[in-house]
């Protein structure tokens, strides 16, 4: 029933770093990271504890993947980020080709091939004045940036034998009339909270809805749904993922009946498959929903997206290569 | 109508640093933390920027008020913060009494009589492999605290003339069944935007509905209204204050007709009263909402359980005293 399997991924993936020519201290191999206007290994990045990034949540983020030394779909991280900050009343100081160039260089001080770059904006530290805490013009917003070696939320092993999803009962998704998913940003308790339900309840990862049984979002992740030949993804209530666009995409280019639209979870209990889409893992297969069995393993649909996915990220689609001798 | 002010609590409070016999370097009476298992200057204290408290929002925390040398019912607090921690599956590594001490010590080393300790637990760093991510007891969780100085967020001015305060329509508070306020944690982007929105408005202060006109919380603070002879404050949705829990026994105390229970912003327009609290600021009384006036300046109410507030606390009800001597 299933086809091929899902392309063995991790095990073609390197995070040696790249022996670029100028001298790197091993510190710099496990992570560098933008903070107040240093450069500075990770171990020693650290942001001010009365950040109101860290004290209130108020921030957006992004987070884009390098994969064999090359950034996949940037700008579309880039403008999406650039709508965060809009969404949100953060100013960037930086302009997107700065902003590029600024990641370019901590991927390319720690030398790794496959990395996660990591950036964001915070509101900065409060005002003194609470009633200049009205005017968001009046704060001195902070970008904070890190690149860290790239680690798969789910690994080929489990790529092959897709994950066992649990949907929350006990969390729904913060709503978008309280804070706008689409928005990248930090509010996540009831995602992570989710995640340990899922532990509790033997599954690998959870999917929250919306309280009246339409799905949202996973931690970190877009979900799609394939019944009866048709895929269809959640429309609202959900970060618009990028590798969610990708997957998109790639049913497109296939041919294949996909659409935007409102899922729910009978939907997903009835599925043929479904799977996850995460720049922290590119496709996920899911193999069971609440302990009952909706695929076995990878089905047809979701390896061939996730073969394809891979295929043409290593062909160097959507991809800026890291230019690693970019080292301030 | 009004009879006598709301005291004038700015004028009588202090900064200026105890003298305690050691000698204490100006840089920590801006501030002291603990971060890490230290104790730093303010200026120093800075959380890895891969802190999940940061990149995911995944803590709790407490803030307790120092006046007059007196933190204000830090029992209540450490014990709601105990509460906070369960609910989000955190632990604390010190017990009631250790954390007592530590945050006495923290405001021992800025010596100031008027402050807010700050704490915090935080889930502590990503685990590498996801599958433990699923599991709570895994994470080394962190704690952190602060202490600095005493900011009303409004003033004696705007406590007598009351605040304008403004119905947020763009944002409505993160559900509890997405992230239970009562657990005090991070995630108040919606809060904070609602500021600016107030702040477009042309008002002071915002309050968050449930989306279906029921109140629940104002950012830092917790709302009551006063209407035909009865006080309410809104039951679900909001932080369990203490100074709320402090303003409802001084209702009772005083023989008010108070209740904790459902308040629509259709009770908040047709208010006699209504007043914010806070521990940053106490008791505010509401003078306008969304630009139509309730009350001229404090109301007898919100005055007297304004006044009554600070007699109290600074004779020293539910108070501990700092010991100014205890610096490791």
């Amino acid at each position: 029933m299933n086809g091929p399997s899902p392309l063995a991924v991790q095990d073609i993936m390197t995070n040696d770093p790249v022996h670029a020519p100028m001298e790197r201290a091993q510190e710099w191999a496990a992570g560098a990271a933008y903070v107040i206007d240093r450069f500075v290994p990770l171990g020693e990045a650290a942001v001010p504890i009365t950040d109101l990034g860290l004290v209130r949540a108020d921030a957006v983020y992004d987070v884009v993947s390098v994969s064999r030394g090359q950034f996949f779909r940037l700008e579309d991280h880039q403008a999406r980020f650039a709508r965060s900050c809009d969404r949100m009343k953060l100013s960037n100081r930086f302009t997107q080709a700065e902003e590029a160039e600024l990641l370019n260089e901590l991927v390319a001080r720690t030398g790794l091939k496959d990395a996660y770059a990591w950036w964001a904006i915070t509101r900065g530290t409060n005002l003194p004045h609470p009633s200049d805490r009205l005017h968001a013009e009046r704060f001195k917003n902070r970008f904070y940036a890190f690149v860290i070696p790239y680690v798969f939320i789910k690994d080929d092993a489990d790529r092959q034998a897709g994950i066992r999803l649990h949907v929350s009962k006990d969390y729904v998704r913060i709503p978008a009339n309280a804070v706008d998913p689409r928005a990248k940003n930090f509010c996540s308790l009831d995602l992570n909270m989710s995640l340990m339900e899922a532990g509790r309840a033997g599954a690998e990862w959870s999917v929250l809805t919306d309280g009246n049984g339409v799905l949202t979002e996973a931690p970190g992740s877009n979900i799609f749904v394939v019944r009866e030949n048709k895929i269809t993804t959640p429309e609202t209530g959900c970060l618009e993922g990028i590798t969610r666009l990708t997957a998109l995409d790639l049913c497109a280019e296939i041919g294949l009946n996909v659409e935007v639209g409102t899922v729910t979870v009978d939907d997903l209990m009835a599925a043929d498959e479904a799977f996850l889409t995460s720049s922290a893992g590119g496709i996920i297969p899911i193999s069971a929903v609440n302990q009952q069995p909706i695929c076995r393993g990878s089905g047809p649909v979701s390896t061939r997206i996730h073969n394809l996915y891979w295929e043409k990220r290593w062909a160097g689609w959507h991809g800026t290569p890291v230019d690693y001798e970019a080292v301030n």
